[in-house]
């Protein structure tokens, strides 16, 4: 398929069923969201979380309502049981299945949130010739638990998870500008340099994704990842649960530029 | 002398003969500048200096001509032969001497240029609770020539001079933030950690001002320093030539806030 569909025809394309891959470098321009879906009365916990922790678990949309499957701040013609090209079904904290489509698994409890990813500011950093190793070596972002506490809402809480991209000095000054520009995206990195003041044992081992090259004279640059709300309601183990595949996300209608906040 | 004067008042006091010293510290809140005098026939050549090199020669004001000792832009009430408390005079690159008045060397070929300072930035990085070492310890911040070429102009050349403050990584990435709003005096850091990267032999030698403590888990933070248009004037041995003594700003009526640029 064309990588340049536009959202509509891609989530139309998902919904359909003729789509089930990973989105990554599809529809271009247009804001990708990690998905996590939970029962109303572990919603509003979860909702705090996002709250208290913005940089791991930027909410970029939210359904108005439990049982709403719309979200029309992120698409008009957008349905969260079917525009997934794929879902990972959970019952305490346990995967059950993973599925294309969760009409089936749909209840009047449910409560969508859409978080955003750090697809978004790669592609701002792209733009404006950086490399991102995990782009140009076509791997996973390296990803790691960190030492740093989450501010916990209830029955969540959790160790900051981080993505990692080496640079040298001057572009991780540059990185840390243009990603200012994007809080809604995880913002700004949280730290660079010696791994082990964040708890980081072995930075070519990342517990998440794949290990990248780092060159001489580079120094690991750290983002807040949003795996972290994913390892916190691994944790909290609330009865029901769906999230999208890794990878595969939900496409919205919303052009990245407009995440930019100057 | 009570330190929250106001500008005009300072520059009143500095006029009238009866304050001479350093400007640190007084009228905060205000902008103070870097002074630079040039003969007519060198005022273009560093004018494309500085346009070449934004980041150590931040122009924030320059005479409307010739033999022009007002610039409006920076104070209704400014007299640049009169207003700093004290001015180094050269010939041939050459120091002569150090006087509190330029009235007597005044000429109608002379043109004024005022270039931002580190103060405004740091006014902001304290006021964000950041720790500025060269502050807390009571010293010149430490400046050191490096391997960068300026882009030459005319017979204007350099290697960059920075100023260095350690910081812990997350402050850094704090303060690169809070400097980029003030691409006025010097924006955000240039470089930070190994100091050999960018030719710095001996982190604890600067070549201008004084060595501050780098604490465990800090690393070295750069930014371009305003000490590298006087060793460009100074390479370039004009045969005339005015600037403020170290330290002996001219203190405008220009909040830092307007140097902000979001």
């Amino acid at each position: 398929m064309n990588q340049d569909i536009s959202p509509i025809d891609l989530r139309h394309q998902i919904r359909a069923g003729d789509f089930t891959g990973n989105t990554s470098g599809y529809s271009k321009g247009y804001v990708q969201g990690n998905l996590c879906i939970l029962p109303a009365d572990w919603a509003s916990e979860f909702l705090q979380f996002c709250q208290f922790n913005p940089k791991p678990c930027p909410l970029i949309g939210m359904a108005s309502a439990p049982g709403e499957y719309h979200i029309r701040a992120l698409g008009d013609d957008l349905d969260i049981r079917t525009d997934i090209p794929s879902y990972k079904v959970f019952e305490n904290g346990e995967l059950q299945e993973e599925v294309t489509d969760i009409t089936n698994h749909w209840r009047d409890d449910l409560v969508s949130f859409v978080l955003g990813c750090s697809f978004s500011f790669e592609e701002a950093l792209l733009a404006d010739g950086l490399d991102i190793r995990n782009v140009s070596e076509g791997v996973n972002v390296p990803m790691y638990r960190t030492s740093i506490n989450c501010a916990s809402a209830g029955r969540f809480s959790s160790k900051m998870v981080v993505s990692m991209r080496p640079m040298v000095p001057a572009d991780a000054i540059r990185a840390i500008q243009i990603c200012t520009r994007f809080p809604a995206v995880h913002g700004a990195p949280i730290h660079f340099g010696d791994p082990d003041l964040i708890g980081i044992a072995d930075i070519n081992n990342p517990e998440f994704g794949d290990a990248v090259t780092i060159r001489e004279n580079e120094v690991p640059v750290f983002w807040a990842c949003g795996v972290t709300p994913q390892v916190a309601v691994e944790q909290a183990k609330p009865p029901f649960c769906i999230t999208h595949s890794p990878g595969c996300m939900l496409v919205t209608d919303m052009p990245n530029s407009q995440l930019a906040v100057m």
